[in-house]
């Protein structure tokens, strides 16, 4: 590894915003960020972050590139990160767009996205290469190109993916968490280091939690909050959904705790009119990450041959409202 | 019975507006109309209708009031039909605000509405009154106060409920039949008499048909053909809610054929890009059926202990979008 660690991190939404900002905020990282929709904005003014923990910094990554063939044209050090914080759509191609950025054997690749089974097109892709994977509890948007406004919320559950080379894999994962951990911080992001099988356990939970909340909402317009105030159909719904979640891990080998569901329904319940990524998709006419949030629930579930219902009937509503991207 | 016929028509929509042509067209009839939220364009300027079938008509009904409480101030001759159009919401509330122009043992009530059930509450309510209940396949919309557009699609199946001294109540419905079908009409409106069974059969092919398309096009802001092409998941997920309703009517002793969904299917695959009374209603910020199109079926499946995850969820969410009139 050379003196400066080489991170890019790919995806320049709230979420990758903030987690620039993190990684940013250590001396040892050189960031390389690949800005997409917003790169005028980030190359021009850097990213303005607003947060309600961290306070207001305006930053500018160490090089911001808009898209991945201006590393071959113009090339950098190899990278020991290449962190994925896009939006969680057409992961297959994602993962391919990426050789670039991706020395075999020496880059580790950090997946902080939902979902459950997004490090599998990466293993598949890149065999040599470790993977960690993170689940993110951030609450953030970017009302502006370059700009973004954290909440309060901010919680990192981080872990290695089937590590292939176990010794060089927790040493790079150690890393990692030094530099996220940024001792030049005055307010370090809260991480939770888990193992392999905690974490993917993390990621079923979160599975549970955005499968309920972002599609129902999103279906009906409504806030959390309101939506489980609608009728007295709502919550024993959002309850039935969550059941079958739980039965689709149980019978893939996942021990998600049937307690999981009350705890998370009074979670909400606490937090007030809560809104969901989704729904801001659906309503700003973007692409909604429908695979990684209910298609891996409804495709688990006809894998291992359990009848989800309400997950297939919100499946199918939700991939036809996602249908109309780009046509309206 | 008075030289003239006397009938009350009460509400005037599209579907309303339609009938008080056809109601008009016949000599015989003296038509009283309650309109509501257009009493000042149809008072002033009559009914415009714009017919694919019937042509370019204004016409003036012969009193249009606005509400039910002028008739106890101005009386007219007791009516012989109240004939309901209006949109089956809050049926009960209706149903009792209509005494005024219903005469015990005399006026024939006419349902002209989506739903199964919506005779019991008159039923209930005015026990010696003759109930002659209808399916309406007529497709219309009324674009501003007063103008209705009327497509080719036009047909009335019609039979009696439960009728009481059935000598009277068959008199009633062949008096109804025969005005109209108004013989001055060139284009006679297509009407089919059925048997009081048939006719509730025929009432729950329309509760399947609105159950499904009225609530997936609702959810997904899609037209039905839209809706059935956004993947591959919706057309086996409109089949499964189409057999739930099935499979409740049959445990409610009404014998659905199970055929009738691959029609229904069939006939809108064969019609093009439909839109939904329900989904307009949404989108125009308006109450919806929820109850008569979707509620009944659900709530008759709780009745006789039909499972029905498709329409529960289908219900909740509806519900919870309904919800939100008024409050936007």
């Amino acid at each position: 590894m050379s003196e400066k660690i080489e991170v890019l991190l790919f995806g320049l939404g709230a979420i990758g915003s903030f987690y620039a900002f993190i990684l940013h905020s250590c001396p040892r990282v050189r960031l390389t960020v690949v800005a997409r929709s917003n790169y005028s904005a980030v190359k021009e003014n850097g990213i303005l972050l607003k947060s309600a923990n961290h306070g207001e910094h305006r930053f500018h990554p160490d090089r911001v590139i808009h898209s991945l063939s201006e590393l071959t044209s113009s090339p950098s050090p190899p990278f020991d990160y290449v962190v994925c914080t896009n939006k969680a759509i057409d992961v297959d191609d994602v993962a391919r767009s990426l050789a670039p950025a991706i020395t075999a054997e020496k880059t580790t690749i950090v997946i902080i996205q939902n979902g459950v089974g997004n490090e599998e097109p990466f293993r598949r892709l890149y065999p040599g290469n470790e993977i960690v994977s993170c689940v993110t509890w951030v609450g953030a948007h970017q009302p502006t190109p370059g700009t973004t406004t954290h909440t309060t919320s901010e919680a990192t559950q981080i872990g290695l993916y089937q590590p292939i080379n176990p010794a060089q894999a927790e040493s790079a994962l150690s890393t990692l968490i030094t530099i996220l951990r940024a001792p030049a911080n005055p307010h370090p992001t809260p991480l939770t280091p888990l193992s392999p099988a905690a974490l993917q356990l993390t990621r079923w939970e979160k599975l549970m939690w955005n499968c309920a909340w972002n599609t129902l909402t999103t279906l009906t317009a409504q806030d959390c909050q309101a939506w489980l105030q609608s009728s007295e159909d709502a919550l024993p719904l959002t309850r039935r959904l969550m059941r079958e979640v739980v039965a689709v891990a149980h019978a893939s080998g996942v021990e998600l705790p049937e307690t999981l569901i009350d705890a998370q329904i009074a979670k909400m319940q606490g937090l007030g009119p809560v809104r969901t990524s989704m729904q801001t998709d659906r309503e700003m006419g973007r692409r909604m990450e429908v695979e990684v949030i209910i298609g891996v629930a409804v495709k688990g579930a006809r894998r291992v041959g359990v009848e989800v219902p309400v997950l297939e009937t919100v499946y199918a509503l939700i991939r036809a409202v996602d249908s109309l991207v780009g046509k309206l």
